[in-house]
């Protein structure tokens, strides 16, 4: 465990805990922070002791989603892109239960992540927000077809338009998020990571992969799409996509 | 605006508010009152300055849906389908977000149309009921698909076995109806609308695409199943058909 | 209607009424209640009387699923799965409204099957259960695509990965339950179904082909799956297959 990577990594027994580390940046991506937790993710994945993955941030936020910041500089567009696909793809892949401990703010990435996750705890001061519209962008990560599903179409829609908060007791009746807890979110996905690691690893796993069948199919798809629009708006809307992007 | 039509039409900055205006039959629809609601929906669609439509209803309905009184002549019947189908269009086509602010009862098509909606807001005396089944008749407009995903299977299935009354805040629990307010719902649905008016046009339109793809060809599927199973119960129970017509 | 047997089968007008009377063994099925509860749902089908047909559990609980303890005899392997077959055939394509009344705990395929269920009323005390993986299995009765459908993806997880009770309330909250009922469930399930016998009967048939359609083809997809998965498992995991067998 290094104190000066964006994504920390620490274990206890079958459970491998992977905490944001940028609570100065609200635990915002770079292209380091992408590879990073894609790194985090595919060992988890890869390790034969590891039964169960929790995902948290450090500080008051869990994540901002990408660094805006981090576009300025056109240089680190393409590394950024590529960080991406591969946090993406090891989220889509990810063969055990994959379990977030949301500890405040989750905005952009930082939201649309958990549709990936089997199963998402929040704290009672956790909230939610997809500033795509205002961005002049659209969602992505798949979410233009994960969370219609997660949330239904009139709430995903709202949030995707609106660009308006999502409180945790409200994304838990929507149905983003599974548990909203009271007291410290990460101590209860840890217990949940425990009682999930005492069952069979094998059928652990057979029951995800039976349970998401389709899934991958339809996110690579749902990302083609999401792609193709985004290159359409950005050709003709970069007024709009450059205007708020210091905002957040 | 005139006022001796079936579907009036005004405008503020940005939004098109379209409102059923039969209200001594508590807005049904006639042939023309199909047309009318059609051709403001193609207006607004085609309008490069309108960004949003609301739709409402004049007095204490929102909408019974189709005039069974028409049903009486059967001269009417051909031009009633052709109506129906073009709204149908206008409302699956429709490119810019479509927001309700449900007044009162909607009944069958006053119903069934909401599915179609991308926001629904109702006020708390609002109410839904689905007299398809009574009639001897079926889920009709795209609501075999549409109603189930909405509501889930089982209170879709309620829903429309029973005609029974299904109350706004039952509805908004359910998932049929987004918001259920105390006050004059449309000065909620038009605040709703002026946010979403003052994001990126181009990024709105383009998350609605994203957000509802693949319904379109949905719903032309499931019209046909309901056009053919229509045609066949109309066959074969005519009379059950009949039956209850003139009491809607 | 004969005592001895392990499910009995009463009528109203209209109404067939299926009762599930091993309670000594909590309702559990061996290969006799599979062809019994089957032959039952076969003959509500064909009647040309019946309407409706309710199903509800003698005694403390609805069903504890398969008796685990038929497992003990390999011999009876053979008819339990032809059993078990014969009974999902005859819920995937019962044409008429099914309606449970869920008395008590109900457990494996005591829950799984109310996902074929075209209502399901519970009363307060009812819970469920899904102790799949625990017995190093996965779920079964086309549960794997049925389940996340009805209770969202993270509710459905988490009830098939941790073998963890759902009380009815909760249940009802996520979308397993229609109605959680004080009193007795049965009284509120039969006059429900006689609510519904009044319909058309064509019509209220052709309603649930609707609302229904493309579930036949994609529970047989689910079936395959379910079933390679468990060949798949039992090949390499019999040890934790037998593990917990007779706990339930």
């Amino acid at each position: 465990m290094r104190a000066d990577t964006d994504v920390l990594v620490t274990h206890e027994p079958g459970i491998s805990l992977i905490t944001f580390n940028r609570p100065a940046r609200r635990n915002a991506f770079t292209a380091r922070g992408y590879r990073q937790f894609a790194r985090a993710l595919e060992q988890a994945a890869s390790a034969p002791e590891i039964a169960v993955a929790v995902v948290t941030g450090r500080g008051a936020a869990f994540s901002a989603g990408v660094d805006l910041k981090a576009f300025d500089n056109p240089a680190e567009h393409a590394a950024l892109s590529a960080g991406f696909d591969q946090v993406l793809n090891a989220l889509v892949t990810f063969p055990k239960p994959l379990i977030a401990a949301v500890n405040g703010a989750a905005v952009g990435f930082g939201m649309t992540m958990l549709l990936h996750f089997d199963l998402v705890l929040a704290n009672e001061n956790a909230r939610f927000r997809a500033p795509f519209t205002e961005l002049g962008l659209v969602p992505e990560a798949g979410s233009s077809d994960l969370l219609p599903r997660a949330l239904g179409a009139q709430q995903a829609t709202w949030l995707c338009l609106s660009g308006d908060w999502m409180e945790a007791p409200d994304a838990a009746k929507a149905g983003l998020v599974w548990r909203c807890v009271a007291g410290r979110v990460l101590d209860d996905a840890l217990e949940v990571a425990r009682q999930v690691r005492m069952k069979p690893t094998i059928a652990v796993q057979a029951t995800k992969q039976l349970l998401t069948f389709g899934r991958r199919e339809r996110i690579a798809e749902a990302l083609r799409r999401e792609h193709d629009t985004m290159v359409a708006l950005v050709a003709n809307a970069t007024p709009d996509f450059e205007r708020d992007a210091g905002s957040e």
